[in-house]
């Protein structure tokens, strides 16, 4: 039997526009991977009526309900006690979750406040999930062998209650039917170049299998779902799906799954004891947000220098005042003496370099806004290349950086392994 | 009378988490701004009889129904034929409509097939909006009074459909109240705190106007929503809360509406003729980066020295090597020196200078995880803080960067114009 699931909503900032609701996208393929179906999506204002009435509506419908949003410590947030009026439920103080707000308060030098005592009081006919990264508890009700949980709005908070808590709680009390899922990532080609060489692969697909096609800022994603069969049976057709597919895309595929460029290229540099270093202009910094969002970066990471200003290419970085004048801060030139600059200055085997004109100003006929030159310097040698990327000013920004992290990938892959 | 609307999103993309629906949070928008209220967003598959039922669900609930989605030529798209179905109506030729997408094929010499003439197909009980952006046209129905428009679900499409067509001829129909929102953008204290010292003022507002509390990452928006009267008693209406707001909550606001940190900065950089330049070792470029996502940055952002390791710090930033030992690289003589060091090197007037332990790893009892000094270095002086975050690596990061960017803005703030 299929488990449905609805999610509902609840606040004003998605309904006037304020916010995008990005929390129903993440739980929806949390829920599809663990074999849980969305059929429904509903989106209310903090309104006692409106929320009774849809509560009731997705009862009927599905069998779990899962609601965000409306659980702050303000009067505008009535979630809470319109749960607990739907399941005639007295709100009562748990002490497990006043403790914990407390010890959190207590860390950030805060006063507990009644505001926030409250958010202690639980309604006593569900059970309470500790909110370690807020102070609103998640709540799990059940009624006629259905789910209803309650869970934050903050984003952090509720990925959190969902991991920790929810889906392992779903999966314990639901049968749920196998589902797998295998996600090639390819960079540096398109849609549809990539379904052109999948066409005869495509068609031969066998009918529980799904492949989906998604594409953002340059990366397409490849994800194949499989669907029914035990769990070793999908994972060893997925091995061979998988295998036949880098025969035919391999070459654009970056990495599987929940893989990252920044962590890729990362684990390259830990495992060859190498270090990195890198100088970014247009994408200001961007480069190295990004490879220091990995936990541990500082094993082979050891800085940058931002030179967004000219200046600073050539007083800081080395870069030839006669090259920048003579072939402009956007050139072959000055991108190789940026990554040769940094990484002599701070001592490392390899660096980035990154120059181009983000927009929406500064663009030339002869390089238009989205003209970026980008070079990886390497012990061995430096490889540059020229891009025109040609988007928003976010778009190029973001297109660079990642561009830059997969030319340095594809230089560890070849010095590293071969 | 109150003017209410439905968003009815058909599809499986945003079902199985694979995209974000952003059409509903722009949609919201354009309506509030309007005056129409939106009731309830619902996001559902291209399932006929659940089409069916959401439609008639909508309809008695609200007197608006925008519907986008499920209008593609392939056979998985069942809005078109299912709504005709629902309102008695058959399909026929629209000659305006087949013209259009002749004409846009020829453009892009495309051949005009079945599939595709099958979109001129539209219902006879609806007037139809020719779609310049794409194929399907857009459906206007009435009954009983109220109002169902269908759109296609690509959000040029959807735009052009609704900004061309959908929000004029609404106008035209109804009687539409003035709505005015503004908020005020804080950092730095709790949603509870900034309820404490706001109990008297929300007590006291006017029945017409709403107070709603919005916290994100160590932010909070308080947004007012006034509504009903004219215009222009609107804005002096919320002319004066705001300014009562400010009396109580000043200290925490660094802007309003769309306002940003980076941007706010910026502006007070461009305002008075200054420089900046940022040393980063924990945040990793993520102050540079968020710095360069305004256009123009360039006017007053010289460029940053990320760094990451202890012996950049000491060689490219001048900080002391004893002091690294004697007081460690997270301490206020290292983020001083950072500071200093940086604005000299990049020859700027002003510096921030972080330096942290994100984690997950590197804590000890007496710095723990999310331990963050920030320096601002000004002509005048500098401003030192310690912050013990202690979140996610990525969420002390993100809040060390805004922070960073805040404790700027206060200094320029007295430096400029006291």
């Amino acid at each position: 039997m299929e488990i449905k699931t609805e999610i509902i909503t609840i606040g004003d900032e998605i309904l006037i526009g304020q916010i995008v609701d990005t929390n129903s996208a993440w739980m929806a393929e949390k829920l599809n991977n663990a074999g849980i179906s969305v059929y429904q999506i509903t989106t209310i204002a903090d309104n006692r009526e409106h929320i009774l009435k849809t509560v009731q509506a997705a009862l009927d419908r599905v069998d779990i309900v899962l609601v965000t949003g409306g659980l702050g410590p303000t009067s505008d947030d009535i979630t809470k006690k319109t749960l607990a009026e739907f399941f005639h439920s007295s709100l009562v103080l748990n002490e497990e979750v006043l403790e914990s707000v407390r010890q959190r308060l207590e860390e950030r030098n805060i006063q507990l406040n009644d505001l926030i005592r409250g958010q202690a009081l639980v309604p006593d006919k569900c059970q309470a999930f500790v909110n370690e990264w807020g102070t609103a508890p998640g709540m799990w009700f059940e009624t006629n062998g259905k789910v209803l949980v309650s869970m934050p709005g903050v984003p952090v908070e509720m990925k959190g209650i969902m991991e920790k808590y929810v889906i392992p709680n779903l999966k314990l009390k639901y049968k749920l039917p196998s589902i797998q899922h295998r996600t090639l990532l390819t960079y540096g080609t398109f849609e549809a170049h990539l379904a052109e060489l999948l066409e005869d692969f495509e068609k031969d697909l066998p009918s529980h299998v799904k492949l989906a096609y998604l594409p953002s800022a340059g990366r397409v994603r490849l994800r194949l779902t499989a669907k029914g069969d035990t769990r070793k049976k999908l994972t060893s057709l997925l091995d061979r799906l998988e295998k036949e597919m880098m025969e035919r895309i391999g070459e654009y595929v970056y990495g599987k799954n929940g893989d990252t460029l920044e962590q890729i290229v990362g684990e390259l540099l830990r495992k060859s004891g190498k270090t990195l270093s890198t100088a970014e202009s247009c994408t200001g910094g961007m480069v190295s947000h990004l490879i220091t969002t990995v936990p541990g970066a500082s094993d082979y990471y050891k800085g940058s220098v931002i030179s967004y200003a000219n200046e600073v290419k050539i007083r800081e970085l080395g870069v030839s005042e006669k090259d920048v004048i003579t072939y402009g801060a956007v050139s072959r030139e000055v991108v190789e003496q940026m990554a040769a600059g940094v990484s002599t200055r701070l001592k490392t085997d390899y660096a980035i370099a990154i120059s181009g004109i983000a927009g929406p100003t500064g663009g030339t006929p002869e390089k238009p806004v989205g003209t970026v030159w980008i070079a990886v310097k390497s012990p061995e040698k430096t490889v540059t290349s020229k891009f025109i990327f040609g988007f928003t000013r976010m778009e190029n920004i973001t297109r660079a950086a990642f561009t830059s992290l997969n030319m340095l990938r594809k230089v560890l892959m070849n010095e590293s392994f071969h």
